[in-house]
């Protein structure tokens, strides 16, 4: 086999890697790593939980004195400096490693290269770019938060076939199958935080917990509710010694029932309101951001999912789409709110993809913004 | 390579031949056929256009002599009768041919089998169901047809991610990108019958023509008008001197239009009205199949596609999903009307799959109607 395809096969297997760590390193990127020596692969490693030791900590681990005159593949630029670990790329020199392929190098600008030079400083070969879209996309959260400190937010839907989420009578259990269902779980437990309009708690009464066999974290939960209309008896405080739940409103609340929600274990975020008096999501995320939460699903309603496109904090858009058809003039969309009038205006996406998920098709897309 | 495996190779290539007859072999089937001596194709042959040569008789001239002791690959049991031309089993017969590998027996019920018994009687090898599914596919018009005498049913959407085929102002041009409605055209070179309901024809004043670069024809219009309101000024009518054109009424139409459409060239058909006293679709397609229609594509509106679902008429969707969302609580979907009220209710799809066309996202499915 040719060398690049070689190359691109180790780090295939190095991505395969980071993504088990998916849902426990943020904020900190999700990385994967192997060795290899005359053919084989000697040792293997992902960051596995925050805080922890780096990728490619383990699989030097695994190596041993064999990683001496082998190759390493890492997803990421391997770190330069001390952190909550010792550097990496230190690491890789100290364990006389020869060649370093990379995929991604290290996206914030402060360190971004600093670790390529360690190795080349200490007459490493390496190799940076290899497989790099991919190795991008698996830290799509990560890169983000760290170039722009505001979190990576991603729309979620689940829709028949002619783009219902409920029949007229505002029937919604279950539209998507079995697996669909599970994927959001996946991706719940992916993301630091989960936004939700009031609507669909007062509606759904949901519990929005991440719910799988293996052991999984329940994200924080972002109630948008500009009145503190929620209801006290909703079941989502329930779950508020498990997770953290915040209530985004407007000046326009009511005091007496936010005493009673912070009295639940409830933080309240007071933000401005927007051109329709409602929460300004753009405020609401940036303030997020800063808490240190660089990731949100949002999983409705139609209301806030308009909110949330029109603003412009969504990157991401995942549908569910199921083999039924509901129909009816009345019968509810993914998106509402006021709309776009002229099609010129429309809401564009790009790079969209679309896979099979048991019997659902599951359809990507990321959205174009005008900082784009 | 195994054997069976080659078989799959050789009828993959008479399938994709047989894709050459779309939209002039109708209500004939679409058949592909390759003959093989010795590891090599020596000849090939596709069924180019009703009345025409069958498959069998352009593979069999182009191999000449060398017919003698080969493989003959179709997709569709060699027919054994005299139509418009001589019957294809006795030609292999005649021919030489040694073995015979088939993809699908013919589903007509009164001569399926015959075929393949003149070839057995005849000493040579029979093989049959080979890549049987994917021959049934792309014969799925013909195949319902002869089985059913009604036609095949597709209905066709163009959507925004969020299930919109207009923007809350009704502007819907364009919602997908050249790929996708180029490959609409091809869908109506396809079949012989496009159906849309009098709102469209009011609203968007459409040609309903096939558009092609290649050869092509404009399949037989059919509006769906209870009340004969269509304006007698609509484009449409500028094609009838190209293409048939029916108006589907109810017994409530004004005579005095209908004399005029007449003298236009427009067939009136009068259909009988189901609950919401519409024209009843169930008629109007089994009568469109007596006449000799065997496949009809439905191009809308909302409440056209309702009422066609809900009819059990439609049985298949194909749905072009763009990268872009308008939102909108007003804005029109695909299927509307009255809508289901109870889940249970839900008009189910089977055999969803998806695939990029250019910029967007072609879902297809096929519904299950009760009698599946």
């Amino acid at each position: 086999m040719e060398k690049e395809k070689l190359d691109e096969n180790y780090m295939k297997i190095a991505l395969e890697l980071a993504l088990g760590g998916k849902g426990f390193v943020n904020p900190n990127p999700q990385v994967g790593a192997v060795i290899v020596k005359d053919g084989k692969v000697i040792g293997k490693g992902y960051h596995k939980f925050f805080g922890g030791p780096h990728a490619e900590v383990y699989a030097l681990r695994e190596a041993g004195n064999d990683a001496k005159n082998a190759d390493i593949y890492v997803t990421l630029e391997p770190c330069s400096h001390y952190g909550k670990t010792p550097p990496c790329a230190e690491a890789i020199v100290k364990a006389g490693i020869k060649r370093a392929v990379i995929g991604s190098v290290d996206p914030n600008p402060i360190v971004s290269g600093r670790g390529v030079k360690i190795l080349k400083d200490n007459g490493i070969e390496v190799i940076t770019g290899v497989m790099e879209k991919e190795a991008l996309k698996v830290n799509e959260i990560f890169m983000n938060y760290i170039k722009s400190k505001t979190p990576f937010v991603i729309l979620k839907s689940a829709v028949t076939m002619d783009g219902k989420i409920a029949t007229i009578s505002g029937q919604s259990k279950w539209i998507t199958g079995e697996k669909s269902r599970l994927r959001v779980h996946e991706i719940r437990n992916r993301v630091m935080a989960i936004m939700v309009g009031v609507g669909t708690v007062i509606l759904d009464d949901p519990l929005l917990t991440t719910r799988l066999e293996e052991k999984c974290k329940s994200p924080t939960a972002v109630i948008v509710d500009s009145k503190l209309r929620v209801p006290l008896k909703s079941k989502i405080f329930e779950t508020s010694n498990k997770r953290k739940i915040i209530i985004a409103c407007t000046e326009n609340f009511d005091r007496d029932k936010a005493e009673k929600l912070k009295a639940m274990g409830v933080s309240i975020i007071i933000c401005p309101e927007d051109k329709n008096k409602r929460v300004d999501l753009k405020y609401l995320t940036n303030k997020l951001g800063e808490d240190g939460i660089d990731s949100i699903l949002i999983e409705g309603g139609s209301e806030l999912n308009f909110s949330a496109l029109k603003s412009g904090i969504v990157n991401k858009v995942i549908y569910f789409v199921a083999p039924k058809i509901f129909g009816g003039k009345t019968a509810k969309t993914s998106v509402e709110g006021d709309g776009i009038e002229d099609i010129k205006d429309e809401i564009k996406l790009k790079d969209i993809h679309s896979e099979s998920i048991g019997e659902d098709i599951m359809i990507q897309a990321y959205v174009v913004n005008s900082e784009d």
